[in-house]
């Protein structure tokens, strides 16, 4: 698998090439797999139809690799939390944690809970090209906590923030008890056959750099630990968006640092490509026109062509208004410019 | 003025402090102020009124600065689109940009209706003592675009970037026309008594490196040479949240780089300290607890105390829900820990 090889930096004929939600409404395929389900949480639960979804880009795009499609907030829902999926308002968890009875009260064995996802994986791994890599994923602690502590997604994170200066303590119970969930949830994906795991840190730059070291980077950095230590042969990729400004901070034991379009990749370079292999991290709205997309890939090109190590993607997700065109235009122009 | 000795690097007794969005909800004297309009944007007309507002926060904290209260999309509203504020919504453009007509409509001389501005600042300048300086400020040419495209704000940006993508001469010609209005406008805040000017560019840090070169800081700088080449003495702030990891490649001629919360201020100060003054960047989030107030402020304190050319800010703006309490607290501990 070269999505495999270039993760452990190893060379490959061409960069490998996969986008951040590519299983998703984009795809008219995916809209016709989300109608099979009565409603989101329907969808994650249903394992043929969540292993359906994961497996279209493949053909649609031609990626090297497919991410399970799933959600990260069916870690919340199986650790206790209602999780509501409003049409155009965005997930909606109710009662949100705001002390410590709400954080004792969830549970602590949620990964166990998790089967469907466990089960969508191994019929994606039964269906899958042998030379093509199956990545599990889970939200980082504090990207979980934010949407716990908020009640669903914020602007500002301003609860969840507070929580983090006036009740670290608290924060900390919360991030401790969500890490032990995750870990556990990716070692079973990881057992279920994915070939790499990836924790997305979707508001890790809601946080200065301080707090952000306490409150996410490290929780994501002992996952990842310990996965490299019990599972060694699996890569590790951890994505913290709007991380850019700290990356001279930036250690641990994982492979692969996602870079986020906020974040020049050429810094990037500089700063952690000695360490970790990098992935990334065209700005995803290029996808809007042609143009874009190859002055957008090429200038990544000019910096990481040739370089092993290196895994072609967005800087974040696909959005629902792109056009497959367009998608299939990038992922093949992007095989060319990357290929040595 | 101390904040204008520091504006241009030179030494003063301690570092000078003002808050961005000082005059705010969170002061219960501009609650009852903002009472007396009929609506938000009679609250931007009634230059009485913005005074008033403008004067609180130097009672209040005894701040170094006071700055104009206003709101920067007095100037899409000038220039002769519907902007509304609907309360718990933020602010609503009816009609947004989307095309060569919706540019051609905008009136180019909106700095001659903002009169109201102009002498909410003469009545300010006239009531504040003398050692205390009167900053101006507008929206960015991009800020202030993505505004007036989007019709409110917005999470992603994604129709104001997907016009930088398919249709970058309508969005310059946009931008241009802003600039243009931008200029004439700041300069008239300065003839009116402003004795400094910011520009507030919120929204840069939605555009990826070459990105926000070319639609957001390309279009400061030009606005900040301008306003230097013809008032020198008056000291130009250029703010963009989220440009952190792009420090390395700002320049111009302006006199102080604002550092939003996201910068680590040891980056700002070794890529650009030698060529500009700083002002910041705190976490606002800080201002729930004295604790975190204290070790924030520190913690810039550790870094900043002591060098000519700094000014202690927050990283963006006060928040509704803040204290006066801990907003006075980290006024009076920062001139404490950043006297010489």
């Amino acid at each position: 698998m070269i999505f495999i090889d270039a993760c452990f930096k190893k060379p490959t004929p061409s960069a490998p090439i996969w986008l951040m939600r590519q299983a998703g409404r984009y795809l008219s395929q995916y809209r016709q797999t989300r109608a099979k389900a009565k409603d989101f949480i329907d969808f994650c639960r249903r394992s043929d139809l969540a292993a359906e979804a994961t497996l279209q880009p493949i053909e649609a795009l031609g990626v090297d690799a497919a991410i399970i499609f799933s959600d990260i907030l069916v870690v919340p829902l199986e650790m206790g939390m209602r999780v509501e999926f409003a049409e155009g308002v965005g997930p909606v968890l109710s009662e949100p944690i705001r002390d410590r009875i709400g954080v004792d009260r969830l549970r602590e064995n949620a990964a166990d809970r998790l089967d469907y996802v466990y089960d969508a994986l191994k019929i994606v791994r039964a269906n899958l090209a042998a030379n093509k890599a199956l990545i599990g994923f889970a939200g980082s602690p504090w990207t979980l906590a934010t949407y716990m502590i908020e009640g669903g997604g914020s602007k500002t994170y301003a609860t969840a923030k507070k929580m983090a200066y006036c009740a670290p303590d608290l924060l900390h119970s919360l991030l401790r008890k969500l890490s032990a969930v995750i870990e556990s949830y990716l070692l079973r994906q990881i057992d279920a056959g994915a070939n790499a795991v990836q924790i997305f840190d979707s508001w890790g730059g809601a946080l200065e750099k301080s707090a952000f070291f306490e409150f996410s980077w490290n929780y994501m950095k002992q996952i990842a630990t310990r996965i490299k230590s019990e599972r060694p042969q699996i890569p590790v990729i951890l994505f913290s968006k709007g991380a850019g400004g700290y990356l001279e901070a930036i250690d641990g034991d994982f492979d692969v640092f996602g870079v986020d379009w906020n974040t020049p990749i050429d810094r990037a370079k500089s700063v952690l490509f000695d360490r970790y292999a990098l992935q990334g991290n065209m700005d995803p709205a290029r996808l809007y026109s042609k143009a874009a997309i190859e002055e957008g890939a090429r200038e990544i090109a000019r910096i990481m062509r040739g370089e092993n190590g290196y895994i072609f993607n967005l800087g974040h997700g696909m959005q629902p208004d792109f056009s497959v065109e367009n998608a299939k235009f990038l992922v093949d122009f992007a095989r060319q410019i990357f290929a040595r």
